[in-house]
């Protein structure tokens, strides 16, 4: 009797709500943290071919700005306000009526900033089944294994093609995206500096890392004659997280043809802000490619990229950093670091102890 | 006697000289016509596989304004200062110890701005050779057969890659590369507008050169609201001609998986000037490809395109506009004229009747 209680009133269920649209860097306070109750085992789940999610990581990632914009016309729609924040994450399914999925399962994929998550029939079919392994952290699949980790993929082998040999720049080097790409970059044969906005940043790149080079881009007022230095051949391939003053400066050191995957624009305050750029003529004369790119449209290559990155996690060729944050109290505080450079590494959240 | 006199002291050889080197826009002032003398049966030819040549056509290009700056890391070297400017030309030969060309011959290729060029044995293997057609006035190989054309051509099918229903979007529409472009095009089943600096070279887009549409982009002060206008359904492909704003304005216009051709930055008054870009964010989320290239890193395809282009103009599928300047004297004005949008098509200076 006690326990049907329990049931009927459900558990608490904290979750990170939108309060409202934001045009520039979101700040803690456009989110709120509420706590709420949901049943476990959903009397209406049955015949419904949902699942209920019970939440252990969420990732934090500079794309989700976007979805906290009133702007509908992305790929990826606006959230919805005094809803949840949706994102990535790393889940364990509690109850399940779809026959894909079971009580114990371990999945990755969209859900919602919250301790538990319903989700429909159609947004399941989205979710990727985990296969437990010893050696690899559960959360990696937010991060060396997930979009994060398929972004710095495709955008190297994909977009920018390289060869051995190469002259290889990445920006926001030692974030979620940028330290997977200068390691492949190296493993590929390539010679792979790296820009970040700390001494302790510079240090990883250097010496945890693996890159050749890399410099504190907050120390250096001229970005282009920093890239001079660092590049004195010229660079063959600028993988850009941040875009502003450091795709200007890039443009300015590119070698002829040279490609630039665009991967993000974390640099920007507002979208609608005016860039001043000064070497975009080198376009021609050097016949630079700048292409954008999401890694959703080259999800084809995505089990050879999870088969050659565990491959080379295993081997111990690969090092990944993570920024573990703990408890969805911290969410907000954690999405917006990202846009500070607060974080260091892959910025993770942990909702649940597995 | 007297014919021996005068080949010993030579013809008249007017030439167009840079005086010095410009980094805006040039003004006539920077180039003068001189006089000098020559000789039509050098007797240092004998032995040394070089040809004389007469100037008939010079080629006014946009791209002739960077060798005119003191920059020497380009794809081509600057000018000399104080000798003639180069540029292409279509020639008849007039005297040859090269192996490929004899007296008569017409060519095209680099020459000097002047009525008669000495050509060493290296510049003379980059010369082609050309075969009259009444069908064809020589000039075309200065345009629709030229350099130009072929840019249009590699640009359009090498680097956007069309396909039928496209919308494209060409700016500097009615010059010697845009007019083909657009016609091209149409022909592979595009939707095409122009944009041009003046209403009877917007009436030519329409009427003349058979664009869907066209605008004075003088008229319009909001070049985005203005391509929004035009293109309801956004731009797939802009084959970009001039840079700066409209660059900026078709950024914001390009449809998902966008292509941009970098072809010309012709409104820049200078390369060091900074220019304020609005829309470089739409690079990620539409997945917009810019691509700056030369023509010169396709010639394999020229072959391709001669006898595309000839056998489309036959026709009657393409017309071409050319802009006719008579004699040497008018070259400084019709270079500088470029810049400001004073010529009507394909911009040509004919030294010689054929």
């Amino acid at each position: 009797m006690a326990m049907a209680m329990a049931m009927a009133m459900g558990v608490e269920n904290k979750q990170v709500l939108l309060k409202g649209y934001v045009d520039t860097i979101p700040k803690e306070s456009d989110m709120e943290v509420k706590v709420t109750q949901t049943q476990l085992n959903p009397p209406n789940l049955k015949g419904s071919a949902a699942i209920l999610l019970k939440n252990l990581y969420l990732s934090c990632d500079p794309y989700m700005r976007g979805r906290m914009r009133d702007f509908h016309g992305s790929y990826i729609p606006p959230f919805v306000p005094a809803q949840p924040l949706e994102g990535f994450g790393v889940s364990q399914v509690v109850d399940s009526d779809h026959p894909d999925f079971k009580a114990g399962d371990y999945v990755t994929g969209m859900t919602g900033w919250e301790q538990y998550t319903l989700v429909s029939p159609t947004r399941a079919q989205q979710l990727r089944k985990i296969h437990l392994d010893d050696d690899i952290p559960l959360s990696y699949h937010l991060g060396l294994l997930g979009m994060p980790g398929f972004t710095a993929y495709a955008g190297l082998f994909e977009v920018c093609c390289p060869k051995k040999g190469e002259y290889v720049f990445v920006s926001a080097a030692s974030g979620a995206v940028g330290q997977l790409v200068g390691q492949l970059a190296k493993l590929h044969g390539c010679y792979v500096v790296g820009s970040a906005g700390s001494n302790h940043k510079v240090d990883l790149l250097k010496n945890k890392l693996g890159f050749d080079d890399a410099f504190n881009y907050k120390d250096d007022p001229n970005l282009t004659a920093a890239l001079k230095r660092y590049f004195p051949q010229g660079i063959d391939i600028y993988f850009d997280n941040v875009g502003g003053d450091m795709l200007d400066a890039a443009l300015g050191n590119m070698r002829i043809f040279g490609r630039i995957a665009a991967c993000g624009m974390v640099s920007l305050n507002s979208l609608s802000d005016p860039q001043t750029m000064h070497n975009l003529y080198n376009l021609i004369p050097k016949r630079i490619k700048i292409q954008g790119f999401l890694q959703s449209d080259y999800l084809d290559s995505f089990p050879r990229f999870l088969e050659h990155v565990t491959t080379y996690y295993k081997q111990g060729k690969i090092v990944y950093i993570e920024d573990m944050n703990e408890g969805l109290e911290s969410a907000p505080s954690a999405l917006v670091g990202l846009f500070s450079g607060k974080n260091i590494g892959k910025q993770v959240i942990r909702v649940a102890h597995q």
